[in-house]
């Protein structure tokens, strides 16, 4: 293989999910077709990687100053929901649940790595919250231990001056009883509702 | 999300195997970490698709006019192994049981489809062949009906000139016969050895 190509296969691993093999896949599928689709690909990357940056206000991904959703006219926003990473809001806009603002933690708090509360943008939210007069906090952090820590210490801060809520937990929708983890089936049994309440 | 973000996403979906999920994924990965890497694998990736061409003799991939099989003095001269794409070279490479040239197809004949002796490059083969001074050709297409057909051709136009072979067919190593189609089992049994042949 040449050189080229070598680093090719090496450089394609840094894509999450991809190893040697795929890798090799990738870059002999670029050299078996017309080359004009890789090219495409090429710029737009170019593109994406010069033009993206995060949201000043929520720090979601946009190529503008402020994002979509900030800058939309029919978000509610008196609420806004907290996430990990901006790939949270492509699945919570997918499900048409919520029409409120966003603030995006890129992480979350851990003391051994250093990852601080100034780090996860904790003042910046502050900012926010006085700034659009909000008045629900939907904490969608992670059900990891990591997640559940930064959840609570959001709730510590601000439940003082507003209601802070976190997405029910339970059953996920059409599963089999069969593949449910005991710690999700304890909660489900815990937080259980009368038929009637249920929708 | 951003309109680049949704083209970026739509882009890596050219990649093989890599559907919409996959593709978010990739795109999101590149935003939460530090863009170098992937400001390091665009700039690989545009050599690779500027540099990269089809070596001369053997059609195999190569930076060069002629690739590094070709113009390596170590390599057995007087056989060549048949093979339909680039990706084959690097199988057979990595089993370390063949040193001899390689000549790529970049596909198989099919009549249906358009792809004639012509377009897989027959008469360059026929050069070869008789500017090597070549003993063996070694047909290693796929086991698919195409791969066949391509094979029986190629043995057809050369075999009164060279000897003609084809890798052997059977059970594949380290497999249990649990697994096995019925064809490769039915062609494992025909091609039965005495235990003192088979290593």
């Amino acid at each position: 293989m040449s050189t080229i190509l070598k680093q090719l296969v090496h450089d394609f691993q840094f894509l999450p999910g991809v190893g040697e093999k795929t890798a090799q896949r990738f870059a002999h599928h670029i050299f078996s077709k017309d080359r004009t689709k890789a090219y495409d690909f090429v710029q737009t990357l170019t593109q994406a990687l010069d033009q993206v940056k995060y949201c000043k206000t929520c720090r979601n991904l946009s190529e503008n100053d402020q994002c979509d959703i900030c800058t939309s006219p029919s978000r509610d926003k008196s609420t806004i929901c907290i996430v990990e990473s901006p790939s949270n809001i492509d699945i919570i806009e997918q499900s048409k649940a919520y029409n409120g603002l966003y603030f995006v933690l890129h992480g979350v708090l851990s003391p051994i790595e250093g990852i601080t509360a100034e780090k996860i943008g904790i003042p910046m939210l502050a900012e926010i919250i006085s700034q659009y007069e909000i008045h629900e906090m939907i904490i969608a952090t992670s059900t990891r231990i990591e997640g559940e820590a930064t959840a609570y210490y959001l709730a510590d801060q601000f439940s003082d001056r507003i209601k802070v809520t976190r997405p029910a937990h339970g059953l996920p929708s059409g599963g089999l009883l069969d593949y449910i983890d005991p710690q999700t089936m304890a909660r489900a049994l815990s937080g259980r509702k009368f038929i009637d309440d249920a929708s």
